[in-house]
This record gives C-alpha cells, sequence and structure tokens, in this order.
C-alpha cells in the first residue's frame, strides 16, 4: 500500500501545460472525457494518477506532429518534462498491466503534438514480481569463460539462406579463430532452409568439437524466436545439446513471452532489439530506451542490444552510451536485485571503438560484437578477434589507439582497414 | 515453395531511390554492410529480398526525421513507395519471424529520413499455420443475440477505481438500460483494488441474473491482460463464470501471447489496441492499420479496436475507416478463412455517428461502444441505448438523422446534448 510508479514524459502541446498533462492523468487513471457518475472525489484521491513534477522547457511556432488539437489562435507549441505517478494498486506488479497504464492510450491525446516516455522508476513490488536476468553479467562471463575482457562476439552472416551445415561451417571458422561468442542473425530462426533444430545439432557439434580440444565453450545465441510452446522446445534442445545461451526478439515475442521464456530457461537469454526504430526515430513520439530496457531486465533479459559507437544506424553516440549505462545500472537497491544486463554493442563495430566505448561507459561489462570488423580483417578473422582484445587491453591499461598500434601488427592493420 | 512474403512501405531518402531500397532489401534478407564470404549469387537468388515495385512520389526540401545519412550537396529527399518481397523460406510462416522481417531492423536504416510499413500480403502458409479469429463476427452475433445492428456497447467508467461490488453495480444499470456488450478498462485487469476473479464473479452474478429474466446474456470483455499462465487461467474463470468474452491488450501480450491465448481460449478475444498511437503519430515512422491488424487477426483477434467517427483521439475519419474496412476484408480467399474480425467503433461515440458510419463503411458487422454517449444521455442510460439502435435503424433503412430525430425522443435529445 501507498507504493506508487512513477513515469516521466516530454510533451509538447499547444494548450496549457498543466491543464495538458492533467488531461493525460486523467485519461491513463479514473477520468474521462465527460463527467461519470462513480468518480467521487475520494475515488480520484485514491487512483487518480498525480502530477509529481512539471518543467517547462522550450517552445516552438509549429507542432511537432500533425493530428493535435490547438486552442484557438494558438502561436506557440510548448515543451515540457512532466513526471506522473500512479498508485501501484492501480495496475498491481504486472508488467502487461504497467506498459498499458504508462504507454497506452496516451500517445493520440489530442492534446499533445509530441510525446515520448523518457524514463520509469518502479516500486520494489515488481523486484518481488519478476524474475530479472537469471545470468547477468557475472554469469554470462562464468559460462563464456571471460573474466575481464568484453566477450568478442561476431554474428553468422550472410543473415540467412546458409543451410545448417553451411552455419556450422562459419561457426567452425569463427570458432579456430579466437571468438567467445557468436549469435544467429534476428533473421534466422527456423526457417525450411535452415530449421532451428537442425542448425543446433550441427553448429554445437562444431561447438563441442572445439571445446574439448581447447577447454573453451564458444557462446552461441541460438535465435528460438516463434510461438510459445516452440520457444520452451526450442530451448530445451539448445540445453540437451549443450549450448549456453538462447536468442530472442523481444517485439517479436512480448513482455508475457520473455517471461515465460525466462522462468522456463536454465540459459542466458539474448534480447534483440529489433524494430526499435518505430520507438525511437522519431523525437516527438516514442520511448526512450532508458525506460524501455527496464521492462525487458525485469523480464528476464540478460543481454540487451543497444547499438554502438559510430554505428551504421541512426543512432547517436550519446544515445547509445545513455542505454549501455542504464543496462549496467541497479533497478533496484540490495545486493544481487539490480537486475543488470549485459550491454551489446554492435553496427559497424570493429577493434577501434574499444577506447572511447571504455572511457565513456567506464565499464568492459559488455559483449563488442563485430561482423565485418572481424571477417573482412585483412589477416583474417584471427587477426580481427585479436584485435579487438589488443584494443580492450590497451584501454584497459589506460593506452591509446597509437600506444596499441605500435606494438600489434593486427590491431595496426584494424586500424588501417577500418579507421577513420 | 516459391511463396512469398510482400511488404508495402513508404519512404522517404536523400539517395538516389533504387540504391536505398535495395540496402533496405539487403539489410532485411541475405545482405551485410561489408561483403563477406559465402554471399555467392546461387544464395542471393535463393533468399534475397526482391524489389516488386518503386513508385516515385513527391520530394521535399528538409528530412522529415533527423539522424539519416545524405549524400554530399543533397538538396531533396526524395519520397516512393516501395514494395519487396520476401521468399516465405526465409522466416516460414511465423508471426513473430514475420515481425523481425518486415518491421525489424530497418526503421533505423540512415538511408531513410522516413520509413512506414504501410500493408503487407501473405501466402497462403500463414492461415494454414494460425488459427486466426474463432468467432469474428458470425461467432460475436450469435453469443451476443444481436442479428442485424450493431452491438451496442459500453465501457466501465470511472476506468480504475472501482471494486468488484461497485464495477457489478455500474453492469446491472447498463444490462438494465439494454446494453448488448460491455469491456473493461484497458487499465482494469487484475489490480488489488479490483482482482479479476472477484469482478468476474461479481460481475457475472449479474449479467446471468438479468439473462435468467430477460433471455439476453450481455457480453462483457474481463480484461485478462497479464502473465502468460494468469491469461490462462483467467479465461477459464470467466468460462466457468457464464462469461461469453476475455479482452486483451495487444501490444502488452504480443503476438505469441495472442496466438497461445487464442488456441486455448473458447470465448471471443476483444483486443484493445492501446499504444498504437507509438505507431501512428508520425507521419514519417510507423506501421499502417491495414498492416498491423492482419497479424494480429491471423493470430486469433475476434474483435479489433478502430476508433471512431470524430473520435476525441489524433486519428482522422479516413484512416478509421480504412481500419475497420480492413479488419471486414478476408485475408485470404475461401469461405470462412478470411480471418474477419469485428471492428470497435469507440471514442466520442453517440448515436449520431451511425449514419455517416454506415454510409462510409457499408456494413453494421461492428461493436459501437459510447460512454457519455450512453451514461450522459440526458434521459439516463436507457434513452442513451435506444438513441443508438434507433439511428442504426433509421440508417439501415436509408434514412436521415433529421428523419429519425422526428420520430424518436430519445434519438432526438441525443442529437441536442451531443451534436454539433
Amino acid at each position: 500500500m501507498g507504493e506508487r510508479v512513477y513515469a516521466t514524459y516530454w510533451v509538447e502541446t499547444a494548450y496549457p501545460l498543466l491543464q495538458a498533462v492533467e488531461a493525460l492523468a486523467g485519461e491513463q487513471s479514473s477520468g474521462t472525457f465527460v463527467k461519470v457518475p462513480g468518480e467521487t472525489p475520494e475515488l480520484k484521491e485514491r487512483s487518480g494518477a498525480r502530477i509529481e513534477r512539471l518543467t517547462e522547457l522550450d517552445a516552438v511556432g509549429e507542432p511537432s506532429l500533425p493530428g493535435a488539437g490547438a486552442p484557438k489562435a494558438a502561436a506557440e507549441w510548448r515543451r515540457a518534462e512532466a513526471e506522473i505517478s500512479w498508485p501501484l494498486d492501480n495496475m498491481g506488479p504486472s508488467l502487461p498491466n504497467l506498459l498499458a497504464t504508462v504507454a497506452g492510450n496516451l500517445f493520440e491525446l489530442k492534446q499533445f503534438s509530441g510525446l515520448r516516455l523518457l524514463d520509469l522508476r518502479l516500486p520494489e513490488a515488481f523486484r518481488d514480481a519478476y524474475p530479472g536476468p537469471r545470468f547477468g553479467v557475472e554469469g554470462t562471463r562464468r559460462l563464456a569463460g571471460v573474466a575481464r575482457l568484453p566477450l568478442v562476439g561476431t554474428i553468422i552472416k550472410p543473415s540467412v539462406g546458409l543451410s545448417p551445415e553451411q552455419t556450422a561451417a562459419a561457426v567452425d571458422r569463427l570458432a579456430a579463430a579466437g571468438v567467445d561468442f557468436i549469435k544467429d542473425d534476428e533473421l534466422q530462426a527456423d526457417g525450411p532452409h535452415c530449421p532451428f533444430d537442425e542448425r543446433v545439432d550441427a553448429v554445437m557439434r562444431v561447438i563441442n568439437a572445439h571445446a574439448e580440444r581447447s577447454g573453451k565453450k564458444v557462446m552461441f545465441a541460438f535465435n528460438l524466436t516463434g510461438e510459445m510452446d516452440e520457444m520452451l522446445r526450442r530451448h530445451d534442445r539448445v540445453l540437451q545439446a549443450g549450448g549456453s545461451c538462447v536468442m530472442a526478439s523481444l517485439h517479436s515475442v512480448g513482455l508475457p513471452g520473455l517471461t515465460a521464456l525466462r522462468r522456463h530457461s536454465q540459459l542466458p537469454i539474448h534480447a534483440h532489439r529489433n524494430g526499435w526504430g518505430l520507438y525511437s526515430r522519431s523525437p516527438a513520439i516514442g520511448v526512450s530506451y532508458v525506460a524501455w530496457q527496464k521492462l525487458w531486465r525485469l523480464a528476464g533479459a540478460d543481454h540487451l542490444h543497444v547499438n554502438g559507437l559510430r554505428n551504421k544506424f541512426c543512432e547517436a553516440d550519446e544515445s547509445v552510451l545513455a542505454s549501455a549505462r542504464e543496462c549496467l545500472t541497479p533497478l533496484f537497491a540490495g545486493a544481487g536485485r539490480g537486475c543488470e544486463a549485459m550491454p551489446v554493442f554492435s553496427s559497424g563495430q570493429w577493434a577501434g571503438q574499444a577506447f572511447d566505448t571504455h572511457a565513456r561507459l567506464g565499464s568492459a561489462d559488455l559483449i563488442h560484437a563485430a561482423g565485418g570488423g572481424i571477417v573482412a580483417h585483412p589477416g583474417g578473422p584471427e587477426a580481427g578477434v585479436a584485435s579487438i582484445r589488443q584494443a580492450w587491453e590497451g584501454a584497459l591499461a589506460g593506452r591509446t589507439a597509437e600506444d596499441v598500434a605500435a606494438e600489434h601488427a593486427e590491431f595496426r592493420q584494424a586500424l588501417e582497414t577500418f579507421g577513420p
């Protein structure tokens, strides 16, 4: 009792700010467009959403999004940050119902020509109701046998079109090159051309053989995205074959899907955020990953994609770093209850990003995934992997890219090939 | 073999159009940023996405979204409609994996300053793999005992804060007023203040009592949104209590969640699209509901929210009608295999919209849900319900609002109270 959920929004409106935000708070709790019987002051006091803070920002001369209303002769669309809180009793500690409250029927409200969910603060009841990641940073490091450096990862390419045996052959080359981590592409799950079970069997034969020789088992994230029963069955197949990771596309499986997978899973869950552009591309509508990843961590994501510095997509470096920092920031106080997830840096990555990624993140608890940065290294994949490890060793020792290039041929070649 | 998935996009780019769309097709199939071994011409021919059509539209002098790249001295951002196809073999008939292909890592591509998914065409393999709605229009009409007119629906308000007994008391008044359909608010699922099971028991006592007296059982959509196991258990509770409908928030439960619910369910599934504004508010990024609702119909939605004419949200009437028409358009040829869902018109609705909704949709196969339009009718809820039925009877008989107002006091009062 008394616990509340807090959400912070960026809003833009032609109406008086407080009036517009009050409409949002009303619509998302006990209010309605028309006064109805039963909406007593006591009920509003008990169940109504509350405006905790309203900070006015800038103003613009035109609405950012079409469709919003405006008072007659409106000349200014004002922007603000608004923190709103709800009694936990409205929805209980339930992620799917939290979503309907903090990111439901509010993006369409006529009051707003812009609305973004920036952040969430959840009461500890959510921590008690949800499992969070089973492995997180520490468990992933243990399973992958990587103590200190980031996991050096890569992805199977071409994304689709390889048979299970061709996939296994690619894994064979990458494992021989020394990678710690390999993932399926998000386009490859259980297509008729590369059935999941056959891929698991073929790939794990190769990985297990390497592990017998070297003592090191490459972590392969098998993309088990599918229907509920398929996902649980596929997880078991990976587990039985000796695999150490499964992957799911978050927006494809949904929150209850991920939670059910997590409750069943005995392996780390590598969470792919494809589709994220829908939430992030417009500055005027969407959800911040700082808020979004909290839901998926509670549901059980062990690894979360955050894009990478100087990536090939549209996201700015500051946004990538904010996401990664948030993944590593405890959601709740108390040892082992922070639900930290391992951020996955990918897209356009090679050895060179190690220096500024480390300097700006202040951590090496991440997966550094490179495609071309490994397989297109002129010295071959082994040199590509080596160049990334050299860069991170250097970064952790406080040395510069120039220092490392002077010392290591593999990194020097990477710099010449992929550098600016 | 040979079957393909087709998706149509609206795109905006500063790059040569064909080159930009080719990047999308490559990224979402066998291509990658850097040429990799194994990407043979045979593999590309077999697994690559294909550009089926590229229709240039207008051009603008500034990018609609920030973050996109542009060639040096770009002065024009050109827009086009692009149809792209994929071999079904890339993903198989799997909705979660279809989503990662047609609405995955493409919204963030640097080539585009705008990208919207407009439509989808799916091969019949999806029809064979998915159940579709179990009840649809015909089954809903049968369960609700409404043969010809739209179901006259309403929603429990205040949205949250009522106890189970207070909810049941509201249902008692609304059932006495003669409504066909009542739904929980999407904010109300299983909060500690109004637990699901107690609400079902209290509400069904009232509904069953009315049904014994009148022979008509009001259809109540109980919002069972939650975790997978909770949803299935809650469904069973509704079924055992004699209920005839369950409701789920689509974006909260995800595609595998809805499919699993549908495979278990013996009741119509009322699908709430809260959060839809995220996909629809920006003209530059998002997904059309014409495309989106196809996925949810395949997964099993019987009723789909489409907003309403002259609604209180930001959506234009043309968009509402396009969505509703699409829900009633068969997805596949062949009797009983069209997966048609019943569109739910709501938001700012009263009797008056019956005339143009019917004229422009050409159908009465819908749920016409009014809140204030029923409970705030000056003659009371019974008059509110009567006014909506009078309007639809008139509309179906080809009469005008003026005709109906001249004849029926309830509709006349509604017109005076809610009309323009």
